[in-house]
């Protein structure tokens, strides 16, 4: 793993690039800690504790409410919305629709995380009427990705776990968000993001993050507090979040012996970043 | 952290009053141990598993039974039982009355947990009717003791954090204590307990458990647990019970470099408690 | 822990026996982590972390969908299925029952736990109705596999823990693997697999394992992912997936303080198992 960061290291853009966006990203995880926006989750049963764990320690305040009967109530109030398939089933779809069409009303932003879109008819369909609804990102693995964009399935999709490099569905990446009006993201070895004409890359976190159920589903939900800070700029607030989550990882993987003491020490990390260290470690670049 | 433990130390009781505290904590957490009791949980999903696991080190014996279909059957074997509102739905309310209304009826006291009882008027009609079913201990931070004592919205609350700290909430707590004929306990830098007529400080604890999701509801189940070993004495089970996690979480404290180590350690430390450092560390002193 | 596992590889039969278990044990390790399979995952909202956690550091694939919706379209994909009742209720149990249909029509391989098959009517009649469904293996600890196999309850029970020894319930389980065509695996200091004729101990794992929520469901679910590489031989296959993870419980426990930290180390040792340490420390050997 330490082989991996430091061969990316040496692979960086010119210093200046890398000093822009490593001031960025601190400028966004500062204000989330001193602004704690109220993060809506409605979220799969697997990843809620290290989602509301993940959210806390970056400063975030989360809330998973996910009942019918609570939207009206309480998604006006909420800085960013996450809303995450990954365990659907018809009795929580009305809340997603409802919670979308409420936070796109009020002006909130929120992300889509369309877990294993192509695992079934059913979540496909969702899926695709839950991007109409006009989120601000969606972000996904790069078989998620592909699915969504030709919305069509991948017969041989593995569960959440993906089969392609990030880079293959790039250009998928670009046509949904042409299609969406969404920042797209696409996590894999370099995390892409694209508003389907730019693209940018972010090049932290550990290859062992895949060994952990819901780090995936965890970077969202900090992509939906990062974007709560600074709407207009999401495809920049995207990026920072992903290298803010890699960076952890990347911290944590000097401590761990396997995923699960990965998994804590990614979390402590998390909470204990500094400037000195956000600001010299992120890495992030233009693509296109 | 550790300064903190250490003034705490320094403002304490005289020596009697907090020997007679620590050793009675010490008695129930031994009891515990011994008896096992069986806590039935009807928890929301973000707090299972620290829940069931923070059980298991104090030696309950936890379980997750929410169907409707099973309550008649299971909820008389249970010796306690814990209901928490953190993702209630409407499939879900209606178990929540019958087990509480079970309990009731069969003698065996059961806790209530109103997570962000301001979140929405369906929270807030929902808790108060529980309230109604006679729970023999009411557990929430200041936020949702003033929310539920007011019966009114406060309108900045944030999610399950809570803007208010625990003193603020003492008389809002008496109130509700009166008017409910419940245990009412707020956590906080002190977490403060009362019968509407006394009230207990617990002074036990670390302010990094905050950055950590559900402890608040882990120890709402602890105290299921402590005073399913002594029924009349409720308010001392229950404060107990606040110092007793607030102590392990201090031990834990000396370990951890985060909120995730923190956990753990802090989880660790709960099983391992032994006498002398309940004894002689559990701080808990009468307020009035 | 140690003395104990010092003193079981004292009792372990002649070193012939145990290398071909070591041997075979490894083999499908090893296989799992080449070839990935795809284990979906119906089971309850407290394991669902640690289940997902213990099958991606074993390297299968885990996919938690439980919808009614999507088992037409999902289930046909997987290598196998594993059906835990946990926190049952009458929305999820058609779907465990489509999903065993559909299992069972395509020749895929199930695992059924029926935790606490004794804390209702409900929940035993909906577990009889699983075991006619014809899955390949029934996993629970003595108190389970006792009421299960005398479908009838036992009054004293406590929620998913046991009050018997796995050895006590030998001839329980062998009853039910004859009624039902299961292997029937029963959990204890030695755990207990048989075909109804033929009975296998696995004498790997550490006492602590028991103050560990859902180590019981995570195991169940690591026997679907090794019967999955080899449907044939499920008796042996799910022997080996019992001593790999209590081989992962010993290693871990030897850097563990407690439940919380051998949580994580028996994590990380699940995902660092090598050759050298599975054939020279699996402990199984014929009962009879």
């Amino acid at each position: 793993m330490m082989e991996a960061s430091k061969r990316r290291g040496e692979d960086r853009d010119p210093p200046k690039v890398e000093a822009r966006w490593g001031r960025r990203a601190w400028e966004l995880l500062e204000a989330v800690r001193r602004r704690a926006p109220l993060v809506q989750c409605i979220t799969n049963f697997v990843s809620m504790d290290l989602m509301a764990n993940a959210l806390l320690a970056a400063g975030a305040s989360p809330a998973m409410v996910h009942s019918l009967s609570e939207i009206d109530d309480f998604t006006p109030r909420a800085d960013a919305i996450l809303i995450n398939v990954g365990t659907l089933s018809d009795g929580w779809l009305p809340s997603m629709r409802a919670a979308a069409t409420a936070a796109t009303r009020a002006g909130c932003p929120w992300v889509l995380d369309p877990v294993a879109v192509s695992a079934s008819d059913f979540r496909l369909e969702a899926c695709l009427g839950l991007v109409g609804l006009r989120p601000a990102v969606i972000r996904g693995n790069p078989s998620e990705i592909l699915g969504l964009s030709s919305a069509c399935r991948i017969r041989d999709s593995k569960g959440a776990d993906s089969s392609h490099e990030s880079m293959d569905a790039v250009e998928a990446a670009k046509s949904l968000a042409q299609a969406s009006g969404a920042i797209v993201a696409v996590s894999g070895a370099v995390d892409v993001i694209t508003d389907g004409q730019q693209v940018v890359g972010a090049n932290n976190g550990v290859a062992m993050m895949q060994k952990i159920t819901a780090t995936g589903c965890a970077v969202t939900a900090l992509i939906a507090a990062f974007i709560a800070i600074d709407p207009p700029n999401t495809l920049e607030a995207t990026a920072c979040a992903f290298s803010i989550f890699g960076l952890a990882a990347e911290l944590g993987m000097d401590m761990a012996k396997g995923p699960a003491s990965l998994r804590m020490h990614m979390i402590d990390s998390l909470h204990g970043l500094d400037e000195h260290t956000v600001t010299s470690r992120v890495n992030i670049s233009f693509i296109t």
